[in-house]
């Protein structure tokens, strides 16, 4: 149910989308969909929580570590992409969304919480001397998090298995393009 | 006109904007927007023209310059940063086109066309020793351009001037966060 909804949200807009939409792409009644669920919000925050669950469980992680920064930022730039490989239909949806909503506006709060770990991370792997201070620290995150976040518009199974393209992004994010 | 189109284009998407929507906005009849433009398709159009022409345009250059390929991709990485940061709400348009109608397709095609000079461009910095040839060029080609695409998704102008933030990601996209 969860699927054949995000797939809607994600095709037409989660605005453009009604119940009776997912019922009918249920092959379902309007009244069965609503003896499930409350409405299209449930949907939504049961949709983005599969995505920010797993991208929150990689921050705690990153957080808890007694490793050094530049080593966990590294570690949460793998599992970002690793999540979004493979929970791609679900992140789409959380990139998406714009916040007209409560449901909306709860995921973008959730979502920027996690920007500001990753900002946190980068400034204290820079002060630690592992990633160039020349950078602005929330600019850096947001770059590469748009590597990361490029995924949605780009990955399929038959362009790598998600562990080889976390490799790559991973490798591209801390050493770039040139040749060494 | 344009400028209006686009803004409602981009904020409520292209499908569900009709000619009436654009025509109220600018507080002006339906036949009168019709005796300026032939549909909402001409201004699709004209506003995905706005950012394709100046994107093509640094790609030709990058294609006919006597420069190393190594040269010519990092110059085409800055000035497409140049053009997103100045024309952030026609490009903001054209990559969330998805190929519905006619001119969404030939908007797409062309961006197709764009993406694969990138392409064959890190191939031939590889090739010339420049960039890394451990990563797939059509992959490092999609997370660069991820990293250039994802300015519509969080670039102000307080944000850093357009020529700083191109500065920022060629330097990130060469040499990557690591301290050198």
């Amino acid at each position: 149910m969860l699927t054949a909804a995000v797939r809607l949200f994600n095709t037409h807009g989660y605005d453009a989308t009604s119940m009776f939409d997912i019922a009918e792409s249920l092959g379902i009644t309007k009244s069965t969909l609503y003896h499930h669920v409350s409405g299209k919000e449930q949907l939504l925050t049961m949709a983005v929580d599969r995505a920010l669950g797993a991208l929150e469980e990689a921050a705690r992680e990153a957080l808890d570590s007694p490793d050094p920064a530049t080593v966990r930022l590294r570690r949460l730039i793998r599992r970002s992409v690793l999540v979004l490989a493979e929970r791609l239909e679900f992140v789409t949806l959380l990139l998406r969304v714009h916040g007209n909503t409560a449901a909306e506006q709860q995921a973008v709060d959730r979502r920027r919480a996690f920007d500001r770990i990753v900002t946190d991370l980068v400034k204290q792997a820079q002060a630690e001397g592992g990633v160039r201070a020349d950078v602005d620290a929330a600019t850096a995150a947001r770059l590469i998090f748009g590597m990361v976040n490029s995924l949605i518009e780009w990955y399929k199974p038959d362009r790598g298995a998600p562990e080889s393209i976390a490799d790559t992004v991973s490798d591209l994010a801390f050493d770039g393009l040139r040749t060494h």
